[in-house]
């Protein structure tokens, strides 16, 4: 091995080639569940310099894992024994063409940099989550992040014009359109989308920018069950013209846990709600977004179909409501040991699952603690539940349950965190028997070797 | 031979096998450009009898070819001495789920009818071309059609959201969620939509629906050239909200030959126009659209940025519009021999295209003469040249010179209507040749014998 950390000391630089204690960041994920140091984190400059990491590695028989911000939630980049293959130093926006809505840029742009980029034009790359300071695009591309304003702009496959991999033997896949439309051959960009480094490395990309909202209108709304959210979804979608780019759920039990973690965050209502939901909308046009949420949380407040709502005065208090919600990853994780889940159902189905999990949870692990929070609007519920001991086989059986009840409710089991380690055995027991065959069919024509990022995703 | 028609006869019942003149109308596809006669056409009910007839092929190594509404135009759908597999039973509307906004449908059901049907839900199927009323679900998916609400609604593959599909060995690959959110593996969902019938047939979708605009306002802009276009373009959708459903673009040469062929047409114009543009603004409100298009052609008009509009007063001056620009289809192939394209291009370079490829055509069959009409919005330009003579290797130079020069301009030789028969030599010629062969390989894989839709697609 150290012949190959040598070769590729040379080829690289041995800036660019972390070991020991240089590359202790690598050896654990955001969660803390996730761990392996890995055998050395190289930072190559550009594709070819990618492509060469694989070709040696491939020469030693020794698996690589891409990694990009190092954010993912399943333990997908963690790298035990492996050469761990940051895009981090591919971080170049090329290009921002204002005029076509686009961006080009490397793999290893951070989310808000893009973002901030992009404001200088006027316009956004609206993906947005807890962790957009230092999740990367190649990152995002593959885990297809959604975050909290997919109602409004898609997941990050839909900001996703074309992109740039470097195949498992070393080619490289020229896929660089900044056309909407291109209907040459086969999707093999968004086969390489969501594929959580099992097919390819992503090395650049095109995306999509969208102009950027001159208005946001922000509220906490107070409810005292789901059973109204749809339709006040629907309400808000119609008086503002579908600009409704985040309508996020906090039950009652999630307050209580932001605000014993984080002291300084304040109860939204003075009578404390069950229900409390942040919803913004946003307008092209001053005045707009304000109007749409004003018209619909009046009507709603005087029709006695919400408890209370209060609408963001100020960026500042907007800022507020967004750090509550923001706070999630956090809270989650603090306490171990916990089962995170990123199920979706049907929006008019989660409170019927949110009442149906509860008994089944605790026949499994008696005791155990559940927090839901969510990205409503999509139907996507982050249900976590904290286990009463260290017990991998009870921890599978949590997930199992929760599994079962949701698949059996016409939902997924993973909509927008992937699978890496987490959830393989749910995509033994739940994914589709010849959808699974055929990703493996995939997985094996084009990494015979089975040497990138092996062990994950697939059972 | 007669064997297998036979057996699936027995299988099939012996209405649902057409052979002789009963298959007649499958011998040919609507251009005229593409024929070969089918030893059977077959109607399956179900996905398991689209299964055994797979099977049943394959025992006697027959090849087939899956057709939906025969409107494809580029020979996709032809299957000289094999078996054309209609999906034209699979035509039941499912489930219509207007709270999701979604339907479930069968692969032979209509595009125009599943838009009726979602219309008594208060929604649309925007999918809009001149095929609508014959094309089917299973063919717009297979071909990712676009039409001329793909600015505002995108490609059909953004309008899906699940399906199923019977692969070349007769497995069913079960993927129909109706979620917005799925990252469990791979993407073989967008794998699927676009491949033209190569990797399996689809026999099922979970489909999108939009909230129907209640008002839509439509114009005819004319202007002097296009240099101003992508400018309008982005006023209206600043005016609008980006609820700009169409922008599509009729030089003068394209009026002349529309009224040419159907007398009752029109000039949109009193003073002819050299640059024709039929704009299309919808919203959810009443007032709106109007008020949008009025404001911005208002004020270009006033600065001379326009040289004339006419926004229409009734839906019949509307359908008028349309039909004119609906009558490409046919005003391209009423007369031959003709080569049709539908390249596209970065918006802004698609004037510089339009000037510089019209010497280079010369050059390649002096007295050609070309007509584009596009959805310009997408820079999608069907770009179509009458040859002086019918000559095989004369189109394919056409071809090839149309394709170099918008390749080189950062464009792609097929935007909408795929590879088929027309284009594999652009394929051969123009796209990446790793792609290529990774789409080989992934051919391959699913269909080992080579059996399912033959000799097209992939060059
Ligand atoms: C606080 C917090 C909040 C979050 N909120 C959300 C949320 O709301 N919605 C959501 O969807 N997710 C959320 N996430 C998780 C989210 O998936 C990740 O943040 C992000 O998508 C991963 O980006 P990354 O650059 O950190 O990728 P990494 O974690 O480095 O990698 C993720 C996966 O992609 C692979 N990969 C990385 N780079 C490449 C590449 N260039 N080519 C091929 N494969 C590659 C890795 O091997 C790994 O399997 C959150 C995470 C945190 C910590
Ligand atoms: C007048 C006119 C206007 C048009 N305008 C446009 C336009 O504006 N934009 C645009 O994109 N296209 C346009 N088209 C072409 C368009 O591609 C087709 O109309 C449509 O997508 C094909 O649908 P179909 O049901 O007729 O499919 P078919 O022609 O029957 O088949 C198309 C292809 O898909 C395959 N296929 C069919 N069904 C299945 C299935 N169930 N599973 C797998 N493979 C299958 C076939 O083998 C073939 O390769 C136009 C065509 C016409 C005639």
């Amino acid at each position: 091995m150290n012949d190959l950390i040598a070769r590729l000391r040379t080829r690289l630089g041995a800036a660019h080639v972390l070991t020991g204690e240089d590359a202790a960041p690598w050896a654990r994920d955001w969660t803390g569940d996730y761990a392996g140091a890995p055998l050395a984190v190289v930072r190559p400059a550009d594709r070819d310099e990618v492509a060469a990491v694989l070709w040696l590695a491939a020469d030693f028989q020794v698996p690589v894992v891409p990694v990009a911000g190092n954010t993912g939630l399943n333990g997908g980049a963690i790298a035990p024994g492996a050469i761990a293959l940051s895009v981090a130093r591919l971080n170049r926006i090329r290009e921002i063409r204002p005029e076509s809505r686009l961006a080009v840029v490397g793999a290893g742009v951070i989310v808000e940099a893009l973002d901030q980029a992009a404001a200088e034009h006027g316009l956004c790359f609206p993906l947005f989550f807890g962790a957009a300071g230092s999740a990367m695009i190649g990152g995002v591309l593959s885990t297809n992040a959604g975050g909290s304003n997919v109602l409004r702009y898609g997941t990050t496959r839909a900001l996703c014009l074309g992109l740039e991999a470097v195949l498992p033997d070393g080619r490289i896949l020229d896929l660089m359109t900044g056309l909407n439309k291109d209907n040459t051959g086969f999707d093999l960009r968004d086969l390489m989308i969501g594929a959580e480094g099992q097919l390819g490395i992503i090395t650049a990309a095109v995306m999509r920018l969208h102009p950027r909202p001159v208005e946001r209108a922000t509220a906490m709304v107070a409810l005292d069950g789901l059973a109204q959210a749809p339709a006040l979804l629907t309400a808000l979608q119609d008086a503002s013209g579908n600009e409704v780019a985040a309508f996020e759920y906090m039950p009652r039990a999630y307050i209580e846990h932001a605000r014993a973690l984080f002291p300084q965050m304040r109860e939204p209502f003075e009578a404390p709600a069950p229900v409390n939901l942040l919803v913004e909308v946003q307008a092209r046009r001053i005045g707009q977004a304000g109007a749409a949420l004003e018209e619909v949380l009046g009507q709603w407040l005087e029709a006695g179909r919400i408890a209370d709502a209060v609408i963001a005065q100020s960026e500042a208090q907007r800022r507020e409501m967004w750090a509550l919600r923001e706070a999630s990853a956090e809270i989650v994780f603090c306490r171990h040991p916990v089962i995170d889940t990123d199920i979706a159902l049907p929006l008019d189905l989660v409170e019927a699952f949110l009442t149906r999990i509860e008994p089944l949870i605790q026949q499994v692990d008696p005791g155990c603690e559940s927090l839901a929070v969510a990205h409503l609007g999509d139907g996507n519920i982050h249900f976590n539940v904290w286990l009463t001991r260290e017990d991998a086989a009870l921890a599978e059986a949590l997930r199992e349950t929760i599994d079962r009840l949701v698949v059996g409710m016409g939902g997924t089991f993973s909509a927008e965190h992937g699978i890496g380690i987490a959830k393989r055995q749910s995509m033994a027991r739940f994914k589709d028997p010849v959808a699974l065959d055929l990703m493996r069919s995939i997985k094996q024509l084009l990494d015979p070797a089975g040497l990138l990022n092996p062990g994950k995703t697939l059972p």
